[in-house]
């Protein structure tokens, strides 16, 4: 129970250090967890000031990373993900200052019980403990997840891609600088500086000394974590989203949301992925649908159906296969399907989609109502674009990840949803009768 | 994503029995989910009825695990966790009756965010979908998790002990015929009938068609599932509690609550396995403390400083081993620890408990805070027995485990506990800029 379990297929010098820096974690976990709003806020503070002091070292250590990824043959898009530069570590700062202005869950009373017997049981909102962030390429999610750790009172291990490890050295060394004048311990943040993919095993089997795991990033890494993982984890972010246009469809009003949901910023996991269509308009809807498809340069990839509809009005589309359905395309590629019906609609997102975000679009409010209670997802919406599923578009100010589980969190994360809860139970001597 | 993944390792029969039942557990979940709180508890009421109208059926089925419970040499303790009777029958029916009275969480809207672009984010309690509950000896575990799973609008897959395999069978029957004259569908409560260990396997690894499993039983069944399990798991149970007796504890109220917490029900996962002590009071609270437990045939496994005590008074004291520190003894046996403070109290919990129940006795109000506030664990206790820890006792008139978890559901979980929740968002046209 207390973490130290070691496995013999993994090399025992990794497991010192992942293992070393979990214990630190947790007894930093012990004090972080019951310090005061006051002092989280000004280690948050002190956190956005030496990010911006130490900026030229953080430049500079990103320099190295962007350098390494070329000679790598890494893509640009890729690489642009990577980079930082003043502009983006400023965004980085304020994105820590928003979080000193949010509430702090920690303490919160959700629940008063008085028994019968006189007990007074309190159900109060704690930090998880330690929180293991497993991710890529983006260095902005070290300080992202740093600071919405600290505020909720959890420590964290930071386990960042290969390929952003000078530039996650540099902003984790300068987080930590900053924590020294604070009541803060600097344990609270840690970087996983092996990058080997052991070490991601070693922090999801961490039991008893890692609480809670969240992956982020692409399909298989988060797989690799839930098999994996014996320490709790939310999964994020695979979304293969639909938007269906049902019969009583506004045209113009679904034509704006599939492209929106499509085109607005396709790499990302709240884009739409499939179009489904109700038979009943599919060859007028179509048409103007997909010409407005092709100007934004998307290709399409049809069931027959559409194909038949799209070859008529001289567009060009692909057929669509079994493996186009379940592919989160991350691209500007949409797969489009005609359905008999809303039931039909639900039954395809059923069996292909990954419970993110799923839209209709209809005139009929029972059509829409019964889609909304039907469709097992994280964010069902009726007349608006996927794109809308993320923490700070919910007016959450924060977002740690978008939950695509059911148990814990769904959907967008915020600082909440990196808490726990424990019951206070006080009493006058009773015992059980 | 739709469960229907093969594993080689696995009898292809055996698959096949249990896909197809997680299969039409998740049809029937989608129609149980959507159903009125009065079709619910209609369901539960004609459950009731047709468990007692078949308790000849059912009783005859349990005398054929006992006779063969009693062929295998199984102990007498187990065999009557087992057993059957017409008052046990009784009880079981009128747990179902008290889950129609307890208001259904579902549907219950949890907030509501209006944004400024006229986005209505509703964010709803819905069901998992399908639970996988798997659990050992105990008949009643069949008829709790049926009703508690129908009445939060969840299918539920059951797999009990091998030992219990024609009362379930038995039970289930009576269950599903007692759903025939209601709008819910029967395959919502479903028996997997085959005991190999496997078919825990190929429950926890349906991912796509189990929503959530819920492991009842001994340290070695949750460890299993938890290690092997691809769905979210609530780890339930395991409770090495432990009772820490303060400097300033008032002495007839510590042994109260010690003897509660010890030997009201020594089987039970709320019961205390270890005695903390401060050294200030070691000597006079140890020795009307160990006459007392005594009197209660409990056996004592003590450090070195209680042994001196102990043996002073003349009773009867083992050495307690690491193993013991470690232990849920489940029996009349109690390790005994003298330790300098509050503080190393904490950390010998921190180290050897299983984040369950935890209890502090003391007048001195700041030791107790602090007790309560660092001790990481499901439910706290200050001068009240541990043995509280329970759905029932916290006033939720139901419980289908006690969580030891921090992600979901920590302590005792009643209904709510068995739902998640969705984001439903209503627009006019919105799109992302």
């Amino acid at each position: 129970m207390n973490g130290e379990e070691r496995f013999t297929d993994l090399p025992e010098d990794l497991q010192e250090a992942v293992l070393q820096k979990a214990r630190a974690g947790k007894r930093a976990a012990r004090s972080l967890g019951i310090l005061t709003t006051d002092d989280k806020n000004e280690a948050l503070s002190a956190m956005a000031d030496s990010l911006w002091q130490q900026r030229d070292a953080i430049l500079a250590a990103n320099r190295q990373d962007i350098l390494q990824a070329r000679e790598s043959g890494i893509p640009e898009a890729k690489i642009d993900r990577l980079l930082l530069n003043e502009k983006r570590l400023q965004d980085m700062t304020e994105g820590l200052r928003q979080i000193i202005a949010l509430p702090d869950p920690i303490g919160e009373t959700l629940e008063t019980i008085r028994r019968p017997d006189g007990l007074a049981i309190e159900k109060v909102r704690v930090p998880f403990g330690v929180i293991a962030m497993v991710y890529e390429s983006r260095p902005n999610v070290t300080v992202d997840a740093a600071g919405l750790a600290l505020k909720t009172g959890n420590a964290v291990l930071l386990r960042g891609g290969k390929e952003a490890l000078q530039s996650n050295r540099a902003l984790v060394a300068a987080l930590q600088a900053g924590l020294q004048q604070t009541r803060v311990p600097q344990e609270s943040i840690q970087l996983i500086d092996r990058t080997e993919r052991e070490t991601v095993d070693l922090l999801i089997r961490a039991k008893g000394l890692v609480d809670l795991a969240i992956p982020r990033g692409g399909a298989g890494l988060i797989q690799r974590v839930v098999e994996n993982a014996l320490v709790p984890v939310i999964e994020t972010g695979v979304g293969n989203c639909h938007v269906y246009v049902d019969e009583t469809a506004d045209f113009a009003m679904a034509i704006q949301i599939v492209l929106n949901s499509k085109t607005q910023r396709p790499s990302v996991c709240n884009a739409t992925e499939t179009l489904l269509v109700h038979e009943g308009i599919a060859d007028d809807f179509l048409s103007g649908m997909v010409r407005a498809l092709a100007d934004k340069g998307v290709e399409i990839r049809g069931c027959r159906r559409t194909r038949e509809i799209v070859e008529r009005i001289d567009a060009r589309v692909r057929a669509a296969t079994e493996e186009d359905w379940a592919t989160e395309f991350l691209d500007l590629i949409l797969a489009v399907k005609v359905v008999p019906d809303v039931e039909a609609a639900i039954e395809h997102i059923d069996r292909y989609g990954t419970k993110h975000s799923e839209a209709i679009v209809t005139e009929n409010r029972q059509a829409a109502d019964r889609f909304l209670a039907q469709v097992d997802a994280a964010a069902v919406y009726h007349n608006a674009s996927t794109r809308f599923t993320d923490g700070f578009e919910f007016g959450f100010g924060a977002e740690i990840g978008i939950s695509t589980q059911k148990l814990h969190a769904r959907g967008p994360m915020g600082l909440r949803e990196l808490t726990s809860y424990k019951y206070m139970i006080r009493g006058t001597g009773q015992i059980r009768e």
